[in-house]
């Protein structure tokens, strides 16, 4: 049984927790974070801690708080030759301190507290000094995940940015389309089975392939009268940025 | 029973004949096509040809054939004062001949002939100039999908609009992703879980609820490291427009 600490219990700590607690592999001993935890958060089944000097022996210890706090955090830590893992897409494993043995264990996912999602199909992407470690936070990783790849710190970030292209810009652009058709008064739900089948093309086709639309075809009448329908509009620079990077991708 | 006649069998011709196909209250009679439909492609419950003049009398002729040639096509239309629609997005119902009692019936979906959805999630988006002849597509529409709504040509427009947003602009960020990943050697199916995720999570929240990363948190770091990561990159000027389009919409 791999005995885990979590530090921090956010969006990403709270549905580890969630995933860890269900496993038969790991177990989660303790939760520490700065500020107590509201009562109906808190889990029933695990210690809750405010205090650092409280904090109890551990196989691991994952750190699960905003990036720029990682770095001093892991200073802070009252202890010595552990195992210590930070949860973040892009901040380099070197940035924990040098009184640990470090490592990452990043479930590359998009979490809110709300919906718990199922870990089985999160990939989950590890990075340790020590083989051993690494060797232990595989199991750890395969305890609640199907996918879990070794990545170096260089390669994880270069992952988290293209994560920043399909989570946060993609999800920019649905906010676009909702402003647009909330200002014309037609409602945004008639967009959402287009958005569904949008996301579930790709798992059988290339994006590439997957591509259609007047960008795509250079239909210049369609994209002329689009142009025209935003001409007062915030969202034209960006239709046309768009439509030109489509353009320059597949051929004028 | 209503008696369909399919003019066209591309995508949105084959996928609506599926459909049709399958439930009790219409019957698609014919499938006309300029050429020959392939052997393997063509349905055997039904008659398929490619004379104009071989047209049977039907209730509704549905074209479902590109943009541009609708016009010309519904011209071309041996008979009069029958119902013809079409089923294009962004094409207004007045482009139909004059000699037809015109009528619109826009699926809001982006199809292809490998994978066959469902319609029943689908909007039907319809139009007509006839009172009777909007309340046979309603019929027509009700007996495939439970969305059926009236909308004018304007407002079609600007659906399609919002629709090349979150399906053609989004499938190109998921190309540009793939492209980049590809380039770092890093593969791409990482990324899928995370795709599908970000779709989904807006069928309970809205967009703006939704959004979260570097941009929206104004993580000015994390969004220098990657345009440093994108210093030689087609895809830089994009993330720039995207991050500043973020911030501008909830501040820096």
């Amino acid at each position: 049984m791999i005995r885990v600490v979590l530090l921090g219990f956010g969006h990403v700590g709270s549905n580890l927790f969630n995933s860890l607690d269900e496993c038969q592999k790991a177990s989660v001993i303790q939760i520490f974070t700065r500020n107590k935890i509201d009562n109906n958060d808190c889990p029933k089944v695990v210690e809750c801690i405010t205090k650092i000097e409280d904090l109890k022996e551990a196989d691991v210890y994952i750190i699960a708080i905003p990036d720029d706090a990682i770095s001093s955090f892991s200073d802070s830590l009252p202890f010595k030759n552990k195992l210590v893992v930070h949860t973040s897409g892009s901040v380099p494993m070197t940035k924990l301190s040098a009184q640990h043995r470090k490592g990452v264990f990043y479930p590359l996912q998009s979490f809110t507290k709300s919906h718990v999602v199922s870990f089985a199909e999160i990939p989950i992407c590890i990075e340790a000094e020590d083989s051993q470690d690494l060797a232990l936070l595989r199991k750890l990783g395969e305890a609640i995940s199907e996918k879990v790849i070794e990545i170096s710190s260089e390669e994880r970030q270069k992952l988290h940015l293209a994560a920043v292209f399909v989570n946060n810009f993609v999800n920019h652009i649905y906010h676009i389309s909702e402003s647009y058709l909330e200002e014309n008064k037609i409602p945004f739900d008639l967009l959402k089975p287009l958005i569904k089948e949008t996301a579930r093309k790709i798992e059988s086709l290339a994006p590439s392939e997957a591509q259609t639309g007047p960008a795509r075809r250079n239909d210049l009448k369609t994209i002329e009268k689009h142009l025209h329908l935003l001409e007062d509009s915030p969202y034209k620079t960006l239709y046309k940025q768009l439509t030109e990077a489509i353009q320059d991708t597949y051929g004028k």
